[in-house]
């Protein structure tokens, strides 16, 4: 058997929107889902605010411990935008006018009228890149978010992110896609605990998660079995809907 | 002038149900909104996987930066709850049987029938806290949280995290909360910046952020101004509210 690649990612959400709980972020939850189609395990997310040397050390401390990095938020107009300048500082490059990014931004305004027409100087700012980096073209706003090297910098409003990183999402490399199969059932996970913990040591190389929920006023409990490999999914999956059956549940797939 | 007491927290998410998108993330926004109200400041949050050495690392990393840290998940009667007996080892110190906690979980468990009604080995691993620990009370489930110096451990289970977390909040020593004022206007960010950079440079004690937004397929720009200082706030939300009339819209206070 050959060894499985694995490939890894980590998430920066950067914002202080995010932190003041001014903003439910959703972005995670899409990148998760998104990695994962992708083939690449995500490994840690992390909220940091905007500030620069936290953004600095952050961005330095994970790239060469992940495969990929993507960072969200930061990248507009405004003074609070500092993530690309950051970036730029992190990988220790000047942060450099991208002319295919101003040609970009210039087609975008020039349909407009009024102010919000003009591409000023903070409009210039985001077509603003560390030198060496690559577009990440955005077909909502215009500005472009960049990759440099392992760094994948996206914009923060959750529907220019999803485009920015449907963009990208072909060209990433990963290894097998983590399957899953979920089983839920009306037992207590502390009923299921010893038989759970029994298939999982069977199971080294299949996750198993166990996930209490409350729903319409009725407690419940998901059972989710995930691994790249099918069979052995399929194995573990039925050992669990066995486990279910045999403490008088009926597992039902979700 | 006296300094200001500026009293931080860092809030560990920990389980794969998140990293692997199964999960949408609730608890960070709701823990971020009570902190601000006890006038703590949340600087970072990390959704870390339920792996031990990842836990213990963290958790050491983490809580001698910040006045309180809050941890997410992984305190159930399965085998993927790991984080009590990780945070235990993070300490250097036992794992021991709470008997308080214990009582409450043979209180919890009298009063039912079947299977569910047992108080397992699984569900006593529930009862087990860091030698020092106090517990935090969980009025849903029973099964309690704990508090050990500056970490408080709680559930995944939204609606077990908010009970933990109204438990101790009222406990919490924080400094004044950050007060917060929104200006929605529909300008764009790139007319904005500029003047909203200038009024940021007069107040640089008031946190001044810029957010976009689409909502019904219309874009606008929502103005933050955050500060603990009521009077410095108002000031600095005049000024952006006269900048928004400046050019020619209206601010709208969300």
């Amino acid at each position: 058997m050959e060894a499985e690649t694995i490939v890894t990612a980590c998430v920066l959400i950067i914002g202080n929107e995010i932190l003041s709980g001014r903003t439910q972020d959703i972005n995670l939850n899409y990148l998760a889902i998104g990695l994962n189609e992708a083939g690449i395990r995500l490994r840690e997310a992390r909220v940091i605010p905007d500030i620069d040397a936290v953004i600095i050390a952050t961005v330095n401390e994970v790239r060469p411990k992940y495969d990929y990095i993507f960072t969200t938020g930061g990248i507009g107009p405004t003074h609070d935008d500092i993530t690309s300048e950051c970036v730029a500082r992190a990988f220790g490059v000047k942060l450099v006018l991208h002319q295919e990014a101003k040609q970009i931004l210039e087609a975008h305004y020039k349909g407009r009228m009024g102010p919000d027409a003009e591409l000023n100087e903070a409009r210039l700012r985001m077509a603003h890149v560390p030198e060496g980096a690559t577009l990440i073209y955005n077909p909502v706003s215009g500005a472009s978010g960049f990759r440099i090297e392992n760094v994948f910098v996206m914009a923060g409003v959750p529907a220019i992110m999803q485009a920015m990183f449907e963009e990208v999402k072909p060209g990433l490399k990963g290894g097998r896609p983590v399957l899953a199969r979920s089983l839920a059932c009306r037992l207590g996970e502390g009923t299921l605990a010893r038989g759970l913990g029994e298939i999982q040591a069977r199971y080294p190389d299949v996750d198993i998660g166990s996930y209490p929920w409350f729903r319409n006023g009725a407690l419940g409990v998901s059972l989710v079995a995930r691994s790249p490999d099918e069979a052995r999914l399929a194995l573990a999956a039925n050992e669990v809907a066995a486990l279910i059956r045999s403490l008088g549940d009926t597992p039902v797939e979700e």
